[in-house]
């Protein structure tokens, strides 16, 4: 990835995400970032820019938190990069011991986001990423959860942010990062 | 990490593991790998250990194969030190475009594993991750949705085995590699 600018990581990723008309219901249009997975050097290009977002924009980060199911897939690869621990924010009856949860409602459904009591502390610095955002719900919970751990979220991380539905507005006040926009 | 030994890797990846009785349900002793993804050391420690039994074991490795959702935790990490990609088989209904499901009975329930058809080639040569292997369902059914398309399996890897619940039975006779063992 030397010598590859970051115009070059952003095409690359913008050309292996697929699109999938009315999945997984009629009139949403479905985007797919498995195809980036697949492909060694652009899942290396999604860490890279999400580093050196974190690295200008939030250096005193302290905690990766990933959100149930894709959020996984890229929050440990940053984690290690930046040499901090990353956290599980998981659908509800997921997690054991003590827990944390907030109901909210999703592009198509809805669910409850659950975090473990001593996943994060008061006054942690954290940054959550995804690998997209539609409506916003999932993440909104996410943050709602920091907060009721008294945690202090620098900003938020996706690689995929549909901006019709403005998810970035139902986050607020909290600021949302994405690589690849439609 | 340089300077550590395979033993202190393993001992402090042991140490983090946490044990809930009863969790999710009556009977089960719930074995948490939340606290290795929390220490980075410990996370590095996870993935220099897979990355070494892959380099001795199956340096044929084509694709590392990810186990929906836990497995989406350690997966993207070893492929990436690999350079490979990663593939993810998950719960039924959750990937789009054509795909191909294999129905499995695990400790506590029913599922239908899924992979997308064109995620994994015949003849490809994979190796499958997952964060626990307890009865092997899942395990199972990953292994089933590889022969479908025809690819080989290496072998099979998680961090934690059950070893009473006897998985590594059921997966036969596909090898399991396990860091720590119950």
């Amino acid at each position: 990835m030397a010598g590859r600018t970051r115009e070059d990581k952003l095409e690359l990723i913008a050309q292996k995400i697929k699109h999938f008309p009315d999945f997984p219901s009629k009139g949403i249009l479905f985007r797919d970032i498995c195809p980036i997975l697949k492909d060694p050097e652009a899942l290396t290009a999604v860490t890279d820019l999400f580093e050196e977002r974190v690295r200008e924009a939030y250096p005193r980060v302290q905690l990766i938190v990933g959100l149930d199911a894709r959020g996984f897939l890229f929050g440990p690869l940053l984690a290690q990069r930046l040499g901090v621990g990353f956290v599980l924010v998981r659908k509800k009856g997921k997690l054991p011991g003590p827990t944390t949860s907030v109901a909210y409602t999703l592009e198509y459904g809805k669910a409850e986001a659950e975090i473990q009591e001593d996943a994060v502390e008061a006054g942690q610095k954290v940054v959550l990423i995804d690998d997209l955002l539609a409506t916003g719900g999932t993440l909104y919970a996410a943050c709602e959860l920091m907060k009721k751990q008294k945690a202090e979220v620098l900003g938020c991380m996706v690689v995929i942010e549909l901006k019709d539905l403005n998810g970035a507005g139902r986050v607020q006040p909290e600021s949302v990062f994405s690589l690849v926009q439609y």
